[in-house]
């Protein structure tokens, strides 16, 4: 299996993916437990040593992923119960839990390309206070505690001739946030998992993650702030699809590799710059971006 | 192979479909040739007898596609050579040549759905003549031969309860013009063909065809006026490309079918919702839909 | 005041026109009050004589107007309720109340000129039932009594090269409904009444009136069938706001018109082509079209 | 005259404006000329001393304004011209003319309100090479001479919670380039200016200028490199047109400014939010955004 690469953002996907060839991995810990009261399903998957990060392919911290079978589809009550449960994983990864501080977040993407528009779109429906305490100090909101939020769309690399990366450096240096959190659009293995999984990590965005294929480091290391990431898987690429319906199809009839390599080879070549989506994702990406900026509405708000 | 629907649109592939198991076809002439100075390869197939439709599942008449490579990319240049080669031919499929007629140019498709954007793209930049006509004759234009030219983008029927064909055949009774033109987003069987296929046909639009899958004809018969339809394919049913995939791989190994159809239907299900479709689908659409209506804007000028 | 026209849709400000001038207006009954409840002032004029029509320069029949200062403002409680207020008022036009009926709603106006897309943005919120029923029966709803409701944007005249007017008129032939609701963006006189005044007539769409200025008529005498138009002014004609403040200050001042026609026809000419607008109509344009399909989806319900 | 501010961000208005009523203004220069070949009237005005900035309300610096009658209407020819006198100019005021430096362009405005979208239209249609540079040096361009172009869309305070001003800041620092282009959509006083005009300034952009009114500077003085400021008026404050067309009534009138000031100061507070714009602004705005971006790309080609 060298002729491909399992393009997954979903540390899920690369557990799964390792235990089916190798069982367990040592310094990785996993737990699942579903939500009460809303069908959604929670996997929790801690690395913690350098070798589970190898072998996992991703680098030590924690990821959470929320599974929302229903996300995909226009139910309103349940968007809103989904929010909630975004505010809660995401209140467990923000550092200074209950107490005040500056938060910036970063909707990375592309407006312009539909299943890269999420995190522009979280951005679009956010509560910002940030210029109001500016202006006005915490008279403006008659409330005791506020977090000071602000937000920025980088825009993507062939726009702005700037990594996303080098502009939320620029940012932070300039406004110097507490916390930053990124949202971004990623690409899953498995169309079973699109528009309906949310990953939320505090390890931040690392090259070659989201829809986009960022270059930069968007981290704490690089940043000097803590980076949590938000992303939502809304693309598999035609070509992993492709390779693993044959993988698996291959493991069935319990055949060599390489008797079919060559032609494989051809057809996920010319699906190079394809990848498979779901048929309303204009529709979807709206309402996503909705719900998962609601849920941050909601953790960012100290009054609730 | 009963287990999935062969989703293309494309007499081309039908036929090539078709070939690959079972030679040439009784009731189909094709013909096939590169254009001079510019890179677009025209095949020509003509379905003339109901053995023909039956074997190609389309109906009797014309069908001409133009393979054009570049097309998918942003050469100005080459995008306005095409047009000039899709009014070529299109003029070929359009009754009383160089007469003065009156032509309705329908947008099918959802303009809120990228990938199915063509037709409502195409509209958008049309050079609209009637009202002009209506209202001051021809000294509006200054020129002895002006074809009427309107057009519509009628919707899709989650949006509008009607089927595009009501609504067209509304408006044919009402304004009836000479000859009727519908451009529509295509599926194809290949990501190969996508976005850089340009078919066009005297049949019309049938029952199942487009992105959006009409319910109902858009034809001569329905209508009482010729129906000429123009399509690009912009997408790949998801289930399809891993159906075709498996069925390479299956006749490479010389195994039998039977073998596979458990693992491969649960597959396919999955990706029931699902289509492939290029990463810049969103700029390439806007393209396309520039070119293809810059193609019927010289093939409505009598003057040219 | 012979060198401009007064530029009014809405016949409460045609009212308040003639009255500050002329006094009482004979066949002209008018009757105001506000909703309970809700902050919302409603003015009935009911014009019911030939004389009444040519005074105030609008077709005999009845003209709801309802202002909802609130409206101007995102705040969505207040807009739930004039929702449910519009509804009201909509159920006392429509014929047959109460009973199962088909209803077209036409989406006037243009999607891409922002003060003039309220029709279309209705459209795109309005839950549609017709294709369902057509297809399924009642069955596909599991209630008793439903209303057959299908909508159509017709586009401008500059893009479809017909009048919205016969596309209405060949949909309505083609598919035969009870009724047609129209929306449109209207022209006002007075800054102070754009997007918080909304006007339900029950003598559809006249020549010359909306933003985009149709020039056929969309009513019962051209179509068939009752028409009701329901607007929101969202502009003021530049030409007109001016004049209105030199008339106000000439009043005032008690000067003779002549001074100063010269040099206020120039004033006029130059603001031909523009309108007085508010600074945040993109956002308002979404919240009105929202708001009035909201009130429309409640008057149709024949189970709330 | 006190009862409203004269809202314009156009020096050439300022210096009509206050000439007509005090005559010369001690440090202001102006020169005016029409270009050869092209329908474009070219007026520079420098003011070169406290007395001069005092007197217009506008800082020390060049400020060169193009008439271009005909960039209201759709005609690409002309547009193109236009692009070039624009490069021609801009070229003027850029340091180290024919040198190889790095330019940041930034599009202020708001993407969400037609009016004041005009930055970012031209950011979407700029030719950027930084990206491509940084990884691949100049070979990426097979030329002697490139210059590092890169852009960015700040957003509005109201989304980010940050003035465009600390935006723009935090990236300089981080991309250190040799000098800044900054893009506004601008407030005019006439009509008879919007969407003709295009002004080109090398003393950046300052509080209160812009539709939306930035509070912060964007200067030579606050960032450490020149910044350019282009601007194209695209509304008139509704409350400065009224007030202007009342003022040349008294003036023609001969009257005393508080006859008219309780009434005219009821209008004008209602006008408050409000302003003119053209009616096709949507369009207008598209191709005014190209043609600015097209004199962007000719002025900052080296090699043309």
């Amino acid at each position: 299996m060298e002729y491909f690469r399992v393009r997954t953002d979903l540390a899920l996907e690369a557990r799964e993916f390792i235990e089916e060839a190798d069982g367990e991995i040592r310094g990785v810990i996993a737990e699942e437990y579903d939500e009460k009261d809303c069908d959604v399903h929670v996997t929790k998957v801690v690395i913690n040593s350098k070798n589970g990060a190898k072998a996992m392919g991703k680098p030590i911290g924690t990821y959470i992923t929320l599974e929302a079978a229903g996300l995909s589809q226009p139910d309103e009550d349940y968007h809103r119960e989904v929010s909630v449960i975004i505010a809660k994983h995401l209140q467990e990864l923000l550092p200074k839990p209950g107490e005040e501080k500056s938060i910036l977040v970063v909707g990375l993407g592309n407006r312009d390309v539909t299943a890269d528009a999420l995190g522009p779109g979280v951005v679009d429906n956010l509560y910002i206070t940030r210029h109001m305490l500016m202006q006005f100090g915490k008279a403006a909101y008659e409330c005791e505690k506020i977090n000071q939020i602000s937000a920025v769309i980088p825009g993507v690399m062939g726009k702005t001739g700037m990594e996303s990366a080098e502009i939320v450096k620029g940012i932070v240096k300039q406004t110097k946030p507490d916390v930053i959190v990124a949202i971004d659009a990623l690409a899953a293995r498995n169309t079973r998992r699109l528009n309906r999984t949310i990953q939320l990590t505090n390890t931040g965005i690392h090259p070659g993650s989201g829809v986009g294929n960022h270059r930069d480091s968007i981290t704490q290391e690089s940043l000097g702030v803590p980076v949590i990431a938000i992303g939502i898987p809304t693309v598999v690429d035609a070509a992993t699809i492709v390779s693993d319906a044959i993988e698996r199809m291959k493991r069935e009839l319990g055949e060599n590799d390489m008797l079919f390599s060559g032609e494989g080879t051809g057809t996920l070549a010319e699906m190079n710059n394809m990848y498979v989506t779901s048929k309303d994702i204009d529709a979807t990406i709206k309402r996503l971006g909705y719900t998962l900026s609601e849920g941050l509405n909601i953790a960012f708000d100290l009054n609730a």
